[in-house]
């Protein structure tokens, strides 16, 4: 995914305990005097079945395991993704889905050869060079097939790069070294660890080029410890950008803080003309208000260098297995249950602007809209973004959730994923499952999300999180409230 | 390091404590009845300040910053492995300490371009391909320049690849995916694990390359989560050889128990002519002996991928910390301490096998050789190959040494270190520092061996126990007994 900060305000804001379902709820304000959500004895019974059902599935590891393996990884714009959204409709009609594929203009961008060494430094041995491992992000340049060499001049902040000014940057490389803080994300905060490091890989390239840098490298954002470095979205900025290992940018630091440092460096990535992909849309009609969508999601383009299992393979199979264990447990939902397979949410998001344009008018009658695109980990709940009388009438699901740990709730105000955005723009409420995202910046974006990095009991947890979630939005006798205010 | 596997029979073997001591003893046999030794009260308060001083010095830290980040990658033969074996001798004669550099013929390979992708698998999307991340290891053959292809066929064992026969290998990529086992280097056995695994690494091409195999290919030796390649020596077979990432070794047998897989395979690195490289030999002259000989030594090459920081670095800048703490104490030892850091270690052993030619004649002048070669972390005690009155009579060091934790003695029948080898062989008393082996294959022939990995304090501790250890056998009065049979 390309993570969303969540709001600091909701962490300083007040803890309310909704005792009467155990769960624990951060809101904004202090709660409304909702009367307590009862659902009937045969919805819960209904879910409990489903959620059962999705645990006793291994549909969304063996959907997982092809996705990565059989088609591997998947940018918008390649063979693969293309490959992919083909492999997911079929998978879809198989189960008697009504599967349209929709066309998006995505980006497309491939890498190319990229390669960095020091070629000069302090101490540096007659004859010798030191290998920098980096990966270039999305808004690079291509430099000169032979390279570039310059100087490169180090910062920790915007701040320490305006104080250097024109004069200190002009001609060099910049490097960011802002490191993503591990411990936050140990402690339960690492999508705050991230937001408060990505905005280099985002922007740093541009700010660097108003002071006439030649290059822009930032510390990778994500987990730091095995030479690994993590790609991503950069804003194009007319220079070269890349995202170096942990490792390489300290090494850099260290000898920059010694004496003059000079790099080698190639990047050959180039961005090709927008291309036409796909979303899949896949619906299980409802049975009573077939016109009434909810949605269920994922996005199925990938970075290039992983396999995309964590991001997100995981949060598109976790989304077919919620229409295939009602199909298996011929269970109907009232409303219409659509599976999104989203395309390029990491390099433009070409897919779900597309699908906000295409269903303009039908806006009223999205109910609601879920993504999961924060990993496979064990769910520990929902970001939810939504009036408060919407999200108490969900508040029972959460009982039915307690065996796979899915119980707290998170209110936003902001779109709690990002293909689902022009949605919740719209005014529907939205919804992102919370996964324990310990771990989840260690792979994120790198060449080791693959599959091994599933659990595939926690995969199991994640997908009856999502049909229970879903199915339950698509059953309520009276839709989801709006939000009055918007 | 090239690991020795420790012998099984030594964990299976009575555990003997020697009570007197508080310390625990693994032995082959019960312990023969040894008066307890004592040191001296100057001796042991000599001991206590050299442990101290040790503690309290970054001496080591700096010498290892120096030869990782300023040298960086040192593989034997290159530049880099000749400016650092400058930089120990110039270190050592700024102590005090007369300095040889010794010629060593050692091996000289360099790494080429390496890339591998499979191009034929289940499930391919049309125009897709999907790239796999290995290293080639110290036997390969280059391929030629746009490399080969050829169906990869998975094997687990020696006896899998001997029932396929040649009919099924010939003109094939043979692939032993056999793990190493993590669980177990957890357990405390991490150079079982790894000795169970690495035989495929250096003799595997051979036996592939004898039923007709193209290529040879290994699932890397290590820990396995980082799409991390572990590189390493292996047996020249004619045939290119390499470690896929573990990752990519499940990818390519899940893909094969599917279908037919087939992989391009570019490995264009290039093993040259035998180099000049030398032996760092140092020595602090000994005030009574100075013709006996106590070495204290680690190894300064390193492979080229990292940047030679747990292996072995670490081992040469305690050894240079032992002699520095001696100087700055002023504590001179009755025989010679000589600090070595050995060239090629890891790709033929050039440099003690020099060694050992060139000082035949003094071997019975050779008191004891210690080696540290398994990494920086909490040092444990030590694995020694000498006589139970050998052993015994240096016992009373592991309560001087309780503070850092080096207190376990391991008797083993090989050499403890692969340097020393030669002195053992000769029947010199050995011993190797046993550290926390954990995670020393996480890292271990990896691009990720760098500074970060080692801690501060640990390497503090390691210095220590190597001080004191060193300076008890050149200060004891008797030299250390050579073992009777041999």
């Amino acid at each position: 995914m390309v993570p969303m900060k969540f709001d600091l305000r909701f962490f300083a804001a007040l803890c309310v305990l909704f005792v009467s379902c155990g769960v624990a709820v951060w809101s904004q304000t202090p709660a409304k005097k909702a009367e307590p959500a009862v659902f009937s004895k045969e919805l819960r019974e209904q879910l409990q079945s489903i959620r059962d059902g999705a645990l006793a599935s291994d549909y969304a590891w063996h959907q997982l395991a092809y996705l990565t393996e059989n088609i591997g990884p998947r940018p918008a714009g390649s063979p693969s993704a293309q490959a992919a959204a083909e492999y997911v409709a079929a998978e879809m009609r198989k189960l008697g889905l009504e599967v349209h594929l929709e066309p998006a203009q995505v980006s497309h961008w491939v890498r190319g050869e990229e390669e960095a060494q020091l070629v000069e430094y302090p101490g540096q041995a007659s004859g010798a060079t030191q290998r920098i491992v980096l990966v270039a992000t999305s808004g690079s340049s291509a430099t000169q097939a032979d390279g570039i060499i310059a100087e490169v001049v180090v910062v920790h902040s915007y701040d320490e790069l305006t104080a250097l000014g024109r004069e200190k940057v002009a001609g060099k490389i910049v490097l960011y070294n802002v490191p993503y803080d591990e411990r936050k994300a140990l402690g339960g905060y690492a999508f705050d660890a991230y937001g408060e490091a990505v905005g280099y890989r985002t922007n740093g390239a541009k700010a660097a080029a108003q002071l006439g840098a030649v290059g822009s490298l930032i510390r990778s954002v994500g987990g730091a410890n095995y030479r690994l470095p993590h790609t991503g979205y950069s804003v194009p900025a007319g220079i070269p950008a890349a995202a170096l290992a942990a490792e390489d940018a300290d090494l850099v630091e260290h000898l920059a803080t010694q004496g003059r440092v000079r790099m080698h460096l190639v990047l050959m990535s180039q961005t090709l003309p927008l291309a036409t992909g796909y979303n899949v849309v896949a619906d299980l009609k409802g049975s009573e208000h077939p016109e009434q969508i909810v949605v269920v999601s994922g996005h199925l383009d990938s970075w290039d260098l992983g396999r995309g299992a964590i991001d997100d393979g995981a949060g598109v199979v976790i989304s077919m297995e919620a229409a295939e264990v009602l199909q298996r447990l011929h269970i109907r939902p009232r409303r219409t249950l659509r599976v999104i397979a989203w395309m390029d949410e990491e390099n433009g998001g070409g897919g779900h602007e597309a699908y906000g344009k295409a269903h303009a008018a039908e806006m009223n009658n999205h109910i609601a809209a879920i993504e999961s695109d924060a990993g496979a980990a064990h769910p520990l709940g929902f970001a939810m973004k939504m009036s408060p009388e919407a999200l108490a009438s969900l508040l029972p699901v959460l009982d039915v959730l307690r065996p796979v740990g899915a119980t707290a709730i998170r209110p936003t105000d902001r779109s709690p994923g990002s293909d689902i955005e022009p949605l919740v723009a719209a005014g529907v409420p939205g919804i992102g499952i919370i996964q324990d995202g310990r771990h989840y910046f260690d792979y994120h974006h790198t060449a080791a999300d693959t599959l091994d990095k599933v659990d595939p009991q926690e995969l199991r947890e994640n997908a009856a999180a999502m049909a229970v979630m879903g199915y339950v939005l698509a059953a309520m006798p009276e839709p989801l409230p709006r939000e009055t205010t918007k």
